[in-house]
């Protein structure tokens, strides 16, 4: 069985890349500043990464923060790396509203509500990734 | 209303600190291996700490991630900073098991099952904290 993130079934929403790891639109229905930040080389966990490659991927899932909260303003930042579905190294960060589907649970949990739409201009979104991370590839 | 990370109404089952941040057992049913990473200073989110703090807040993180893997062998590790009911940045950093009661889905999906009771010698990860983080304080 091949891996979904080494060779995804559908082309991916990549917004940004380098040459370790690309950042993707989630594409989640009610979350418009929900990305995926996945590494590149198939490993299972963060330490299975040496050290200064750790460090590489939090500052990019902080760019990722960094880009989200600059655009929406969100109530909160949630970070998740679990892989228990799929088990390659790859971070959640998702923007959270009030307003937002499951606020305040985690996106794991039943839906409280249907959710209001909320616009996200993806080309601002790759402006700012870049601004935070630099041009990528 | 206070912060229960900043002044906890209960004593916490702290299992390694430093000056910057406390390792507890979450001490949550089912879950043996399930630790939090509690920043002290009362910040929101990763990119509310400088640089520097954040690459250290994530080497503990990576410190428990690594004691747990070496004492369990779980099949994966979950790690996510949330903190939509309590704004203070923390890490749950949870090892998973097939029999756990949620697996494959995040802790904070519905219950699959009740989950097998799985011992942690609570000084054997004491001293595996130890090994992986240094003596602490």
């Amino acid at each position: 069985m091949s891996c979904p993130l080494c060779v995804p079934p559908e082309p991916e929403r990549i917004l940004w890349r380098d040459a370790q790891c690309r950042v993707i639109d989630a594409g989640e229905a009610g979350y418009p500043g929900y990305c995926r930040v996945v590494w590149g080389a198939h490993v299972r966990e963060m330490t299975d990464l040496a050290p200064p490659e750790r460090t590489r991927l939090l500052e990019v899932v902080c760019g990722v923060e960094s880009a989200l909260r600059a655009l929406l303003e969100p109530v909160k930042i949630n970070l998740a790396s679990l892989g228990n579905y799929v088990p390659h190294l790859h971070w959640h960060v998702i923007a959270r509203f009030p307003d937002d589907p499951h606020y305040p649970d985690a996106i794991w949990a039943p839906a409280r509500r249907q959710g209001s739409a909320r616009p996200l201009d993806r080309e601002a979104l790759r402006a700012a990734l870049v601004r935070h991370l630099g041009p990528g590839i």
